[in-house]
């Protein structure tokens, strides 16, 4: 059986991400969310095990240390990491695994996992970003523009995506993440089961052919 | 405006490529066919401009010496090549220009242009492969296992190309080839213009940030 594929998911805040993976799992069955562990503390409203599995620096650090997770990050004080069992359960069962993660995380999988697939959301333009966080009414205009700093650096390392997509329509945005994903699929690398088949059995015509 | 996106489609004889072109070219508007030139023999109900542009040794070594060609090679005594205008008329309108090539050709393309997109067609299996070029009834068997040969040493070329695509089904392998080439629109390398604009949009929220 062909593995899964392992889907990097990243892009600005307010790019929309989090609908995107919500209704990518509603649509098609052939995806798997990786949820990351954390050490921070949970914010008002984020249940463990869905935002993220809390835990403490021991368990994490003892997880480290058990090569449990397949990346795993320290920003300000706090570990984050993408546990290593269930992304490989899940590959192992065909399924894509989708790990929403920041440029960093991606660019530690890409290392490790050069068959990942690197996808980058963004907003049609800078503006509509802007417009999206405001809008949102939910945010203090600091958080707003720290956020829209964040955006700038993160915008540094678009280049090492896979492919660039453009969230401007949900629906649409969905269809061509989708699309992405089963062209990912059609690589040689994903391929190589059906290559080496039809080569031999080529062979074997040709070598009929010679007598 | 974004410029075409150079594909080149290759494939065993007897997959389909010939009617795969065509249908996507009735299909959709945003692709262009390459023509070869060639120094060969028209066969019979071959046609100047369609199949082939038919010219004389004299002729084509004078475009060789123009620059005249984006590749080109000798067989069997005789020349094919790729005309350069043409293709970078039609990438330069935005189209999508279908060159229809075997591998050398293919991957002196790519050496050329890194971005170009390489396809590679393939029947389910050779026994079906076979069994098309069986059901054409208008080969001799050794043509069909000459053609059988020759698969099986292009075979040993198929990770050169970008994607494997299977001809099971016409109307499916048409719209796989499409999406192929629609994905290939969102990477990032085809993504410049849009990449830099929103980096500077944001940056210049960014510095507004800091004030």
């Amino acid at each position: 059986m062909q593995k899964g594929i392992l889907i990097v998911l990243s892009g600005f805040s307010g790019a929309g991400k989090g609908t995107l993976v919500k209704k990518l799992l509603q649509t098609y069955d052939n995806y798997a969310l990786s949820i990351s562990m954390t050490t921070r503390q949970p914010r008002t409203g984020e249940r463990d095990g869905r935002e993220y599995f809390f835990t403490d620096k021991e368990h994490f650090e003892e997880k480290i240390r058990e090569n449990g997770f397949i990346e795993y990050a320290n920003y300000c004080g706090n570990y984050y990491g993408t546990p290593r069992a269930y992304v490989e359960e899940q590959l192992a069962a065909a399924r894509d695994v989708i790990l929403e993660i920041e440029i960093q995380g991606a660019l530690k999988i890409k290392e490790k996992f050069p068959e990942s697939l690197l996808l980058f959301v963004t907003p049609p333009s800078a503006a509509e970003l802007e417009r999206r966080l405001v809008g949102r009414g939910t945010e203090a205009p600091e958080i707003i523009r720290k956020r829209l700093a964040r955006a700038s650096e993160e915008s540094e390392g678009m280049e090492a995506y896979d492919y660039i997509v453009v969230n401007d329509n949900l629906d649409v945005c969905v269809e061509e993440l989708h699309s992405l994903v089963e062209a990912a699929r059609r690589a040689p690398v994903r391929r190589e089961a059906f290559i080496k088949e039809i080569r031999e059995e080529l062979k074997g015509f040709a070598k009929g052919a010679e007598q």
